[in-house]
């Protein structure tokens, strides 16, 4: 039996193994779980189609078994080695580990759940930390940076269009009516926002003079319309990529603004301080 | 019976309650509100249901009634205690409150414009004023401002669009014909939309060489003509949030809206206090 | 008679009416113009309908000559009082006023030919001229100045663009074949626009699994690449606005760059010279 | 029989008709060889029809093959006189090249793969090194480079776009089911795609009221998310253009892409020349 101190040092060594990315042991144990996420993804795919013969589904839902199986262990192993247990219980990865193999085990009571483990597609995004692809890191957190800063713009926005679609509906709802497949105004305001957003499925489409009109009114308003969160994002984008690099000001004439790989001031020409990597 | 004064003071402590958010009465107001608005559209979407049994459209019947009841009184109140009875019943709310119980009264003589109540959805953009979001406020105005400015280039750009919609709906009516479905021009200038707004129902198409060309052409200039609003909308958009957060207004004059960088007031030539590091 | 000098004059004022807009019977002429092009516009619209008896197709045959007579005088009137007429008829209205009138007398011989007629819609963009409109005209010239600048990128992506779907279209002629639709190269082609272009019909889809990923991947080749020329025209955008209203520079330290409505230069705070209208 | 200097001095005269476009002989060879590139091309999208009489069809497969011999022999007399064989062989144009002659020859064992040929409409690309269009060379790199800047971005927006794809497939397979279309998890992601690129066809569309909010919430999405690219686009765009035509470059360190409003070289520190008014 192992002394106090051992365990804990048996639980750091597996720490290392499962959430740091730089031992050999580590790496390995990355590879194997992105292979079995990638796995256990592709088996759901397969186990879906109608076409397999009945030993195919018996062959994938014995693999789906093994993956999930797997997966618990893992999950409870993280849970045994991390060091503030309930961090990481309630953090993002978390939550998307517990997620991905609730919905094997609770398939045991309502077998239709199954497919909802395909959330543990998600897990694949671990991918990122996994290959030390700072850069995407760094990209991703401008773009959310710049998604976060328009949150209230888009907001607005959303709000404005919901509105558009609900007054629309209703009035093709009272325009075109059941006939022409606008049934009730819950189905005329999902036809209004396939409309809006351009998708445009065909299911249900205007066929009287009146309705063709305002449904051309309402394309050209989507139309236009799609250049406002464009236009948002755009902003913010380019807002929060300036924010990123500009650290160094020149330390004479205090000229900010230089690019990422300026070694003088491009004002005076003094030399800039040493900027760590980005 | 009230002498004229506490008349007056009763009219000024029902608006507080019905315009102001800042007391206590004044907020449960704005609740209660906010949920008789929200289940009066509920109420609608409802009862535009056809699989709904005959009594649960007499039930939702009662709750329209009930709701426009109460706005009815609301409008009433509304009236008679603003400080300028003639600006409110002019104003952009005023107009939406009597949109908004209209409808049902109406459909005493004419049922079906019932359905034109949805219009009260829009009452609960009150919402955004309730909650003191002035962030949201200070968005919404960006917006707003950024598409006044572009209201010329988005006029120019809407006759051109039309333009090519007439020219291309006539050609398409003279190649395809009523046999594919281009019976009228005015129907074939509908299809033109339909194609050029990318929404592409499919309820009419192209279906000769000679057609699916010249639609093909349309697509294409559809596909990069998109890019006009969304290029006018950013740009608008960067001028308009450029002008927005410089706090920074002149001593002397008052003027505000100076650039990042400006040094001097450029109405009155004096010197700006300095900013710090936005 | 008239002696040659009665005559030019006679020329002289008919031109004034006719090409000016100052003078009050130019400005009646100008109004009876709008009307008569919007009033043949609708004429041909109308005439379209398949569903209006016999009748009012002879009393719009009717308007449409008259009409047609009158646009004929006009174009006679244009040619014989304009200063420089080879200049008049050579010009962009010069053509569009002849096209006007064209298709309704070639339709004596070919009778289908009339609805070409439409394009005379094209004659309303002289609104914008005559209600001098020359905000629009700014407006207009900096989104032309924009897409000519951005014509050497757009010849490029248009290119790429058809390269993609000559490409594209030939693997799914291949690899779905004629019984899902894709009869010829051509019409998988046009497929390939259909979906690019994000309009998607739905005439013609794939069915097959392969089929599928390659159109998948077509889809959100199409999605991503719209960012191509609304980014291209963005720029564009930007850059001819900047161009336009930057016109002073500050006469002390040459620093340019100062809003529409600066009157003193934001960097040392003197006076700006006064700028003509905008 | 030619000495080795001759045979050199044969190659190299070749290579000049062949590779450039100076001399009188080589433009008359790139003109040839545009023409007979698009004769393959309009070759093989005839062939493709269903319409065409047999005897069409033979005709069009003598001139397939022509076409074909013509460009086996330009092939090898391309990789006879290039000035380093391999290098040819391993560029860009060079695997087009042959990728452009294999299908033919392949036809030989397996019929359907002639259409395969149609790759070599790519080989048009090189209108643009024939014309020496150097102006679409260079907006054509200021593309490239914005879109080689942003790749970090776009494989981050990707991986999130078809994780989102994958979750949401898999929730309509098990909300709308077989019955509806959604025959399969694949299947569904595929309607996914569609319908978040706002493509639409409307092969597959939700029928039942879950599925119908949960396909609007994806095209919301996807209408919002249309932004992110674009925006990335964008700025990649401005940026590149920025640094694009800023000839000047360092006199004593040689480094250029200084911005505008340099004033000192930002590598090494000594002062640029004076540029004129941009």
């Amino acid at each position: 039996m192992p002394t106090p101190t051992e365990r804990i040092s048996e639980r750091q060594y597996w720490r290392r193994v499962i959430f740091d990315h730089d031992t050999r042991a580590g790496r390995v144990f990355d590879v194997v779980l992105i292979i079995a996420i990638l796995g256990s993804v592709a088996t759901m795919l397969l186990d879906s189609l109608p076409t397999l013969p009945p030993s195919a589904h018996r062959i994938l839902y014995g693999f789906e078994w093994l993956f999930t199986l797997l997966f618990t262990v893992e999950y409870i192993a993280r849970l045994w080695c991390a060091a503030d247990r309930l961090r990481y219980a309630k953090s993002f990865y978390g939550v998307i580990d517990l997620l991905a193999l609730l919905p094997t085990w609770i398939s045991l009571v309502l077998p239709e759940s199954r497919f909802l483990g395909v959330v543990r597609v998600v897990r694949v995004l671990r991918i990122f930390r996994i290959l030390k692809m700072t850069q995407y890191m760094t990209e991703a957190s401008i773009l959310t940076q710049a998604l976060v800063a328009a949150r209230y713009k888009i907001v607005v926005f959303m709000f404005t269009v919901l509105t558009a679609v609900s007054v629309v509906g209703s009035l093709m709802f009272l325009i075109e009516g059941p006939e022409h497949g606008f049934t009730s105004i819950p189905t005329a305001m999902y036809w209004a926002i396939v409309t809006m957003t351009t998708v445009g499925y065909g299911d249900i489409s205007p066929a009287t003079t009146v309705g063709r009109m305002l449904a051309s009114a309402l394309m050209i308003l989507g139309y236009g319309i799609i250049a406002v969160p464009t236009g948002i994002v755009t902003m913010e984008l380019q807002r929060s990529a300036k924010r990123m690099p500009r650290a160094v000001s020149c330390a004479k004439c205090g000229r900010d603004g230089h690019d990422a790989d300026a070694q003088f001031c491009k004002e005076c020409g003094t030399a800039l301080p040493v900027r760590g990597v980005l």
